[in-house]
């Protein structure tokens, strides 16, 4: 025969062979009759910060995670660091892909113990000066965008719990840097950063200030990784992302510098139907793009795509039909944040497809042009953008190792001077970007081309560009102000600096007085 | 002193601490100043399938995988395992997400002992026959759509190496049901049951039909999970996509149960603003969204989202604005895949976004309404779609006992015969779908409701609708038809039924002769 109950005996031995249970059709759940409207309110994943936080497990000393996609606007840091303080943790690790003067209040956390180690593309402000001057026992550990990427896919940095601020989400977690409810309170764009956490942390919370209806798509980070999801008032304030590094200048000098910029792209070699490009933040890499489009325009020359860090100037060209795809880890400001929700062919990728040494079908490795800026660079092209000149913190890595190692020609906007501090030295502070990936350097006073890239220092003489040696702009700079004076710098390390493949670069150390 | 060179000491202490080697210059790459458009071609990725192959690592006894977006139209695993065949690989695991009639080459290979064990969701045709009449050692394990998802996630289901054809991809593995580029050979739309294979499986082989310019954004695999692209003459025949079990029903009866099953639709409760909907294969199912269009319009109701499995029909009624999103994880037909090219608003989901058990945030969870086909119904309300009843299997768990289970809703038309087959039974040949999660039972002569249900059975009352027993049914059919012969079944077990949460649901049983 062949009924159900017959075959009971083969269903075990199947099972037995197979090393799983036989179903048990008593223990089914019941169909739940709620209309599913309303089932998303009990939600299993809806919960408070508290609760969320004691649900995943977190203990001292673990790592904690966080995204900066709102820069100075960021109110997750803050608000989950402060509860978790009031909880009692101590000793734990935040890796953040960057911080900002915003997170000052970390000062008073890492004071308490609360926080002892830290990883970042960067610091800015007084929590960047604290540290700096000695505040905390263990250094600060800065990655690049890309190296943060790899470090988390391939498990060296490992995170435990990830907080995860979303301009929107469904009660089941899938969630956005933008919303499309008329509820929406915050727009950051990419969560581009945040993807990797989502992705390989052990739990993840999403913190939103717009819970809107399942299903909250198209969505950046999916309900598969997401734990818990927490309502809040604000994730961040999006008038100021762009704010900090970002602004569209207004400075004569940048204004030349990014015009000097646009010429040696459009002479390059690399100026080409199907080119791709990049702008990293500063005012004068940003407006170079601006420049740019009327030689593109004149010499009908159309982009494949822009990488980045998405502005204002590439949602332009991009609608213009003057880029085809943009390729956003990052939105620079509230337009390019605009420009992601509305159009499919502006596409969010993690930091890993941005700009992952250890990938190679990353997008860096397929980008022809890249503007970066600089705080410092020096004879052998090397560029510091993390350290200011008086040995304090005042910047990120960014993508700026990994843009200029992958892309054909990196290109440096810096000004000779800053007021009274030399923007083109003997040697950079502190080592963010290694020489040998650095082609050219722009300068007021003329184009510095790696000596290791003769055919661009030919093609830029060719077309009338001032291509003068790097060690003469060093020397202008000395005869307009002098040898500086060495700076104070203590013995203890305050930050590590890892290459892209995370080996030790370079240390930062003390300065001034320790707190 | 504060250089590079004094700070030596430093950078080695700290990256002995930190258990990392101290960063080399001499090691960095020298930049490459191929344009990046030229460099695609270079990619390390690119290869034939046979190099793919042997560079993956695969090993006799490995498990590979596929995805079946083509249905009857699929090129890959004819063309992958003949390679195999022809490399002398022997007792492979072929874990197909489905398999269908054009996989009859697989029967020569199961001879040969290239493929040893096969999980799927479903056979058809002559290999389907063949399998039941004993050709495998090994039986067949069977799992649902959202049961294969999450054994994948969970480790349980683990892919050596997985083959997914793709419509379009460029060089380093960004990769698509669709091709933006003029030189389109295919389209399956979504690929939403390739994404768990493309998320953990050791190594990744995309092949695909149209390479084109990186990046190939917007993409529903990403380079970062990918290790080889290879390019093919086809992956597969578009036009048979809707072939199979999909198709636009002119068969009256099918009309009837549609017309039939939208008026339990609209009278169940659960027809309100903001509901949602799916559709499984066969064509009664797929017809109801057009009845049901009418009452939407009718009475003002719009869907949130209409999930599966989308038609052409749920394109329609999208871009009429009666569905506000549609969630795809499988294409029925070229206008649905068309229209997630097109479409933001029309989102890919994977097979564990879709109806993983494990995810409390998996769309059926979310469902409220479900409307499925049966081979058999039995009056437990359980549920056959995988084995006729001549004991031969041909057809599919599908998403069937996923959305069954989770939906509020589930409705399930089937005519009362086929010819001179009951359709509603004492006992189902196979149990696919245990009757605690079906709801419904829509014939030509009457309507069952699941007596664990009395509120729908009240309200299709209220409506004038024809609710009658189960046992009703199943008496008429045994009045027009008597009872039928036992089936001939052997002792081999040729397919084990699991079920969504991984348990010994079933056995299916060798039927007629052994080849």
């Amino acid at each position: 025969m062949n009924s159900l109950k017959d075959r009971a005996a083969d269903i075990a031995a199947e099972a037995q062979k197979l090393h799983k249970p036989v179903w048990n059709p008593t223990q089914g759940n019941p169909k739940n009759p709620t209309p599913r409207a309303e089932l998303q309110a009990q939600s299993s994943k809806l919960t408070s910060l508290e609760e969320a936080i004691r649900q995943s497990g977190l203990r001292d000393g673990m790592t904690i995670s966080f995204h900066h996609h709102f820069r100075g606007g960021d109110k997750v840091v803050n608000l989950v660091v402060a509860k978790l303080a009031e909880m009692g943790y101590r000793n734990l690790h935040l890796a953040a892909s960057s911080l900002n003067d915003v997170h000052e209040p970390l000062i008073d956390h890492i004071r308490q113990g609360v926080i002892t180690r830290i990883s970042t593309s960067g610091l800015r402000g007084e929590l960047a000066r604290a540290i700096s001057m000695g505040l905390m026992e263990e250094p600060v550990v800065f990655r690049s965008h890309g190296a943060r990427g790899a470090a988390i896919a391939n498990g060296e940095l490992h995170i435990d719990v990830a907080f995860l601020g979303a301009s929107s989400s469904d009660p089941l977690g899938n969630a956005c840097g933008y919303s499309r409810s008329p509820h929406a309170k915050s727009i950051c764009g990419s969560l581009g950063y945040a993807l990797p956490d989502a992705q390989y942390a052990d739990k993840v919370v999403i913190l939103t200030d717009d819970l809107v209806a399942y299903p909250n798509t198209p969505n950046a980070i999916s309900e598969h990784h997401v734990d818990f999801v927490v309502q809040v008032d604000s994730v961040g304030d999006s008038t100021k992302i762009s704010s900090g590094a970002i602004r569209d200048t207004k400075n004569p000098r940048d204004i030349l510098l990014a015009k000097q910029a646009a010429k040696v792209i459009v002479n390059s070699g690399y100026f080409k139907d199907g080119f791709s490009i990049q702008t990293g933040s500063g005012g004068a890499s940003l407006a170079v793009v601006k420049y740019l489009r009327d030689s593109m325009l004149a010499a009908g020359v159309k982009a494949s795509f822009a990488l980045g860090g998405i502005t204002a100037h590439m949602v332009k060209l991009h609608e213009e039909g003057l880029i085809e795809r943009l390729v956003d880890v990052q939105s620079f400001d509230k337009v390019a944040a605009e420009s992601l929700r509305r159009n499919p062919m502006h596409k969010e990728v993690s930091a890993c497809e941005y700009a992952s040494p250890d990938e190679p079908g990353s997008a860096t490795h397929y980008l022809d042009v890249v503007i970066l800026s600089a705080l410092e660079a020096d004879i052998h092209f090397n560029v510091n953008v993390l350290v200011g000149s008086d040995g304090i913190i005042r910047g990120a890595i960014g993508g700026h190792p990994d843009t200029a190692a992958d892309s054909a020609l990196s290109i440096i906007v810096c000004p000779l001077l800053r007021g009274r501090i030399p923007c083109i030295v003997d040697e950079v502070t502190t080592l963010i970007t290694p020489g040998h990936t650095v082609d050219v350097v722009v300068t007021e006073y003329g184009i510095a081309v790696n000596p290791a890239r003769p055919e661009l220092a030919e093609r830029l003489r060719a077309a009338k560009l001032n291509v003068i040696d790097i060690e003469w702009l060093r020397d202008k700079a000395l005869r307009i102000i002098g040898q500086p004076a060495p700076l104070p710098f203590g013995d203890r390390t305050v930050g590590i600096v890892l290459s892209r493949n995370g080996e030790v670069q370079d240390v930062i150390k003390q300065i001034g007085e320790a707190d």
